[in-house]
């Protein structure tokens, strides 16, 4: 049995004599690549944190004290220290979420996998410790990359106001986020961990041997303190101190002795205090640590060895189809840049920025900053396409609406893993943005059906100087194309019948399931035709007029049914006093489980037979309604 | 005729001489107070400004040079200054707008009034500057308060790391937002305020000699720059510079030689600079500056001697009506607690404040702050109220998504502001929160139709532990109560007629509306059912039942129609297989201009006798139909 299958909770850990603890890593590295491998998953973050983890069980007392993971994917080594170590069905249907999940442990506060949320959790917590009485610890785990986004500044600007409410910010500094961390922040921290501050280190320990209660383990803190002083206890002026931030680091966050040292200072200042923990990304990994591109930030099902994919490379993804037709565009269009927040590679605009290294910027984890650019840059005269994963426009929201739509500029967002992405759970899913854009006006909306559609769309979106446009594509592999037999206005039919009972109105990927739903209601005397509006937002007045030749239309969409596109087409067709009955089909009110995308949509009913079901049930239920209502 | 009145653009201002420009400075002082007394508006910023923006457009040349506002509030001089000197009709339909707009003049970037944009917007620009080969300056004009906001934050971020990409930023400083600014980035400002920098001055100095290249007024500069040396160009080492930005400051921000001098110094960086300028809120007009709570921030018609409202006070208003509700319920349950995004007063928790200090949080304009901490005071076992201004909620879509309802927080938001706001134009209406908070698994939504509503909605919203709830109301007086004649499941019915033809939905504050509805259609002999939903979200299926026993449902909304309450009663009656016709009224998807609220309502269609002719004629065509379909 290994040291590892011993932790069932953190209290054995805290047991375990300082001298196994490099073992204890050296399994958890062992265990991580493994399991990982077999699964796919989050493997550089998590093979960082191994030592700084192992320290805040040490130290702190969760679930009492509270210990807190900014975007979680950093909390494989936390699940493993906390009673979870069955690893077999990470991210999948019933097996363990890949971030903290409250339905899991009692370890687990924040399960959001939105980033730089993590010190305002803390500074909510702070306060209603205080409030209450409480003396537990608050301890927020964030990343150098997480910090460049703007909640964490408010958050950094709150809590240093109370210098007397403890809260202790641990950095995970590893200088980079997907990609190397970017911007000015990035260049302080790179200061702070180079800076000669040996005079400061000084007189910092004068301080604070002068102002720190010594409980617990001194001898070995001090001892291992002094020993480390030059390496780890530096302790230079910068930004987080003008803010009145103490200070601590910077740390190597591979030497538990020396992390452990400085929490339990942190600890003992009853005040907000950030620990700087310097970690490498991918520790311990070669394979990992020679990524340049990301250090092994996410893995598919690998062999631990070589990092052969298992899965033979598949048809190329919606992603690749985005990124090489940019790099087309961008010669023939000089006006055309590009923007990503920390996501250059995971949103296709790497082959883009080698072509145009002038032409694209990384603004960090910033997705406000990057639209707001974008209204600078299209007010400049600019064409900015905006690539992010449709999820993580909502932080954005205010901004299209207020900065790009008000001013009717001329930006394209690119929104990648739009509808259900499924294993990364619940915050992952782009199943809102086709809902919250509707309201914004002038907006408009591609949903494009096949890579060909994708390319041309694009182009469409381009083409719009003077508002915001919007191309959503899903995660998976680009399905085969799917060709139209007419156009009606804006609007693709692809399949019709010479009698048509329904309207099937397919948004996007959803086309291929339609034109199933058709073949099925087709074999139960039901004969439908199956529509690709394109542009689904505004609603193609073609809908409207097709509409009126049909006795229910139906709208399969993969976005929340709230306020997609099926409410859009209902409020299009009572507008033009069209009242047929209307059935809309799309993800129900509620967060998902991860799971595969197959998975959950055969769960949340959108599949072709149990839509050509309900479609003739409702067919049956019309036309009893119309018998019933003939006098 | 006065200086000011000679002044048509600015380069008539930049031919007056220096001595006399304290004489337009009192000029412009003048006319601010008399012309916003007589029209309301922002006047405690303006006056705060007016040395600054007559630097500004001495020392740059708009519009070639961006000069770029933050919440343009304190864009008033820049209006007297850029040809626009008729305030008759101020914020007044077909008046000048309140905000910097585009379609009064070419000087005019940016409308937006949501604050800490304009560091992103400056961005953008200096990038299109750079690579389309421009050479003109971008200043970016933002106030200490705005700082406080994540975008800022993110700007700086990605501007700082640019070190050869022009960008003035003038921080205007004046330790306020609303009220004082809060926060760790507040005393840092202090200290910069108050630093005896005078030895790095010298330093600074005489680096700028040497790298400057000096062109244009520079003996006068130089001069003056020496003479003013003590007392404005210290050049303390701070966040700014740890950022990687210049710093400039701090300087008399209403001594114009002062700042035209470090203005000129800071266009010759050639890179990002930030200069740091102290300016008093409400200077020259002693009310102003002693009013306490916000230094006249915004003032109504008012005489300008005395100050006293010209208009008698009317009914209590909302906000006082929840104001006074919350010091009740913080007297029955401790765990209630509150927080505002830099607005205490003007969503009225300044009661609450006053009464338990210990439990309201001003965050700073840091809407996503409130709402990701008050996650975390909701876990530590308090139940948080966030108040803002409907409109500001959308900066916080994400986080009431992510943070708050996938967590099942018991969070209660009280939106202020909903619906059509009238004077302060496009980006203040409260008109999208009920769109696109229906897409939030858990989130329940409140318009209250009158007071007594208000007070037991809020109560009813403080016993949800589990999720998110919202109880929203308008800007203007309270309308008498409105007495309800009986309540279906949680429906309240308030009007009702033998034999009905139409069920109006009536959302919030459109009851008094729908009631008049109800009377001119009675006089056209169609009878109509009336209801207040009083929980728009989740819809209510008693209005689903006492649809199916009407001919049409209208739903009559404050909102956007767009993605509302019309929508989503639509999709209850489709899923309840209700196929009644159904009308929806409210905001049609566009930007409104300025003017009141009465008069909006009005263009947009929203009175009783267009919403009863629309109803009727509605019917007349369903009746036509049916009479069609009939075999």
């Amino acid at each position: 049995m290994t040291l590892l299958e011993h932790l069932r909770e953190p209290r054995a850990l805290k047991a375990l004599p300082a001298a196994r603890l490099p073992e204890l890593a050296e399994e958890i590295r062992h265990f991580l690549v493994q399991a990982v491998a077999r699964t796919g998953g989050h493997l550089g973050p998590n093979l960082g944190v191994v030592e700084l983890t192992i320290a805040l069980h040490r130290v702190f007392d969760s679930p009492a004290d509270r210990i807190l993971w900014d975007t979680g994917h950093q909390s494989y080594v936390h699940k493993l220290l906390t009673g979870r170590q069955d690893f077999s069905k990470l991210r999948a249907k019933g097996g363990l979420s890949g971030y903290p999940s409250r339905a899991e442990s009692v370890h687990d506060v924040i399960e959001n996998s939105h980033a730089s949320t993590v010190l305002g959790w803390a500074d909510g917590l702070a306060k209603a410790h205080r409030l209450r009485g409480g003396r537990d610890h608050v301890v927020a785990v964030i990343g150098d990359g997480a910090l460049t986004g703007g909640m964490a500044w408010e958050a950094l600007n709150n809590i240093a106001a109370a210098k007397d409410r403890p809260l202790i910010i641990v950095v995970n500094d590893n200088a980079r986020s997907y990609a190397p961390t970017i911007g000015g922040l990035a260049d302080h921290l790179a200061t702070l961990r180079t800076t000669d501050g040996y005079e400061k280190f000084l007189t910092w320990g004068k301080d604070l041997l002068q102002r720190t209660p010594v409980v617990g383990a001194p001898l070995y803190d001090s001892l291992h303190g002094a020993k480390k002083g030059l390496k780890d206890f530096i302790a230079p002026q910068g930004m987080f101190e003008d803010l009145g931030l103490k200070y601590v680091g910077p740390i190597d966050g591979h030497d538990i002795a020396a992390v452990e040292s400085a929490l339990r200072r942190a600890a003992g200042f009853h005040g907000p205090v950030l620990v700087h923990c310097l970690t490498e990304k991918g520790r311990g990994y070669p394979p990992a640590l020679e990524d340049e591109a990301d250090h092994f930030h996410t893995v598919g099902v690998m062999d631990p060895l070589t990092c052969a994919p298992v899965a033979p490379p598949g048809a190329p993804s919606w992603t690749s189809v985005f990124g090489d037709e940019m790099v087309r565009i961008g010669a023939e269009r000089e006006d055309v840049v590009a923007l990503t927040a920390a996501m250059l590679q995971p949103v296709g605009l790497e082959k883009f920025a080698k072509a145009y290294p002038d032409r694209v910027w990384d603004v960090g984890i910033a997705e406000q900053h990057a639209v707001v650019s974008a209204a600078g840059l299209a007010t400049g005269g600019l064409h900015p396409v905006v690539a992010v994963y449709a999820t993580f426009l909502n932080r954005a929201f205010d901004q299209v609406l207020m900065d790009v739509a008000l001013h009717r500029c001329g930006v394209t967002f690119v929104l990648d893993r739009a509808g259900v992405t499924g294993t990364d759970g619940a915050s992952h899913n782009g199943m809102w943005d086709m809902s919250i854009l509707q309201v914004v006006p002038g907006l408009r909306i591609a949903a494009p059906r096949d890579a060909d559609q994708l390319r041309a769309q694009l182009r469409e979106a381009l083409d719009v100087a003077d508002a915001p446009t919007v191309v959503r594509f899903p995660k998976e592999a680009v399905d085969d194309p799917i060709p139209a037999i007419d156009r009606i206005g804006g609007v693709d039919v692809l399949h019709r019948a010479p009698h048509p009972d329904v309207l099937l109105v397919a948004v996007g990927v959803m086309a291929p399931v339609c034109l199933r739903v058709a073949e099925l209601l087709a074999a139960r005397g039901v004969d439908a035709t199956v529509i690709d509006p394109r542009w689904v937002k505004p609603v193609d007045e073609a809908i409207e007029q097709l509409a009126a030749q049909h006795a229910m239309v139906a709208v399969v969409e993969d976005n929340s049914r709230t306020g997609g596109i099926g409410w859009a087409v209902g409020q299009a067709l009572r507008d033009a006093h069209v009242d047929v009955p209307l059935r809309t089909f799309g993800i129900p009110e509620q967060f998902l489980p991860h799971a595969r995308r197959g998975e959950l949509l055969a769960d949340l009913g959108l599949t072709p037979a149990e839509i050509a079901g309900q479609i003739s049930a409702a067919l049956g239920r019309a036309a009893a309604g119309r018998k019933e209502s003939t006098p």
